[in-house]
């Protein structure tokens, strides 16, 4: 009996692990979704992750697949050639070798990669940017990261590429999370805008997507929120997607629900900003939050298939 | 007789052309200058530069060199794997396919290259970043413009990488060469410096680098100018070298030549605009005005190697 080969993908998100044995051409043979751990040391972080993967590699085995590679992407600085995390805030995980530590509980190579640059990955080959060779996807949830896919690559940096949730936007002097002042995060993130909100109106909202809603109904605070935000987000992205050359911009992440209240506004900044350089589309990702996990499955397959041609 | 191999690199600049042979590991074994060619046709333009390469071609004969690739620089928006510049303000060229154009002239292979990232190639390789695997060199003259280093090899995203001359930053008026207002180019350029010292001074001067040493011996005016440039340009690498991860910028063009006073503050202004991110350390290209045709010169020989061993 020949088995079929699938590999296995967990992305660690703020709240849950999603996971997935995905066949060849990206075939999803199953799915699940777990809370991630919250509260936890380290070492118990992991072992729930390993747990996870060895429950995964059970279920493949049930389905006669034969597992070939394992990836789990994660939040934060992360270096994926050393397969460490150097920072990851969201975990509160201080520099931990992710790949070596999940490898030895589970006697399998584990690679690890990062959770938006994955997300980038995926979204140009199957999503939004599929057929362009240099993109730049940005998320905006609770923090801002970007994922620069050149000539079709997804590039890390050593970890410190996309890293723009701190940079300084003018004008602004909103606390972040950082301690600093008037980061694009502190202005420009889907919390950053319930909050702003909150504060501006004395109204409590759920989050950035209530205000996307009050916008389109006409409330002027909202309205004013969301223009500082994509006024912030637009200048450095157009600084961004100048020096890479990109053809398009993917915006995801909770923030990219909104749509075109979004996609317009920076189309509109961008090709301000950008002046005599030709502006990038900018078009809201498809994949949602299944994007972490179906990249993390491309680069467990592109590695597989180096291995194999070795 | 076994010969010697070399290749031909030639650097078409504003006012001069620079021209190398070039031995393997980087040997210069001849260099030549002459004035580039102003104010003729497209085809007068290439005739000019063939005859140039065919001295070349002669010189290398007489040496007893044998010439095995030939890689010509040029600035504008230009498509390396095309062999077409798009459009060269500098030359007043439109689109023009280059390395067909002097390929047919010559009998034999030409490529081209870009002339700013063949410099941040050669300062990567054997100047200011040297054992850098990620950097940004960017040429401050009479333009703006920047070379990405990814992973040890430059980007060039269909010609659009680096084209970061015509961001706007923000609270800048000024009217830039391309009809539009606030361009980075407009405020931080070394013509553009030159010029606003004149205008508010009503002093002229002969360029930024007299400039700078009116800021040295303490002119109030010329403080003003260059604080202004050196903010917005700080404004604009922020982003970039936030969004590339970049652990080194390199400071390149004719502005260089201000060393500490240039490289000091936007040292500050990095460390500053880029909040929690590291930031990258800034520092003079020492190249100089040979950089580009060193970098033809080792894409050249990249290309060739690349033949040999296909």
């Amino acid at each position: 009996m020949t088995t079929t080969p699938c590999v296995l993908a967990l992305d660690v998100g703020g709240t849950f692990m999603k996971g997935a044995v995905v066949g060849r051409e990206g075939v999803i043979r199953h799915e699940m979704r777990a809370p991630t751990p919250q509260r936890v040391s380290v070492g118990q972080g992991l072992d729930e992750i390993a747990g996870q993967l060895r429950s995964m590699l059970e279920l493949a085995r049930d389905l006669q697949l034969e597992v070939v590679g394992v990836c789990v992407a994660v939040p934060g600085i992360v270096d994926e050639a050393s397969g460490t995390i150097r920072y990851a805030a969201s975990l509160g995980w201080p520099e931990v070798p992710v790949s070596q530590e999940l490898s030895s509980r589970l006697d399998r190579q584990v690679l690890i990669a990062h959770d938006v640059r994955a997300g980038g990955l995926a979204e140009s080959r199957v999503g939004a940017s599929v057929g362009v060779r240099d993109s730049l996807f940005v998320a905006v949830g609770t923090g801002i990261s970007a994922a620069l896919v050149v000539d079709g690559s997804p590039v890390s940096a050593g970890g410190m590429a996309g890293e723009i949730g701190h940079v300084t936007v003018p004008d602004q002097a909103t606390t972040c999370v950082c301690g600093r002042h008037g980061c694009l995060e502190s202005v420009a993130s889907a919390s950053a805008i319930a909050r702003a909100y909150g504060d501006l109106s004395g109204t409590e909202v759920a989050g950035a997507v209530e205000v996307a809603d009050r916008v389109r109904a006409g409330d002027p605070t909202a309205a004013a929120v969301w223009e500082r935000a994509t006024d912030a987000l637009g200048a450095v992205l157009a600084s961004c997607a100048a020096v890479l050359g990109s053809q398009v911009v993917v915006v995801g992440g909770g923030l990219s629900r909104a749509g075109p209240l979004l996609v317009e506004p920076l189309t509109r900044r961008l090709i301000d900003r950008m002046g005599a350089a030709p502006a990038p589309r900018v078009v809201s990702a498809v994949l949602g939050d299944a994007a972490g996990c179906l990249g993390a499955a491309m680069l467990a397959w592109r590695s597989t298939d180096a291995r194999t041609h070795a």
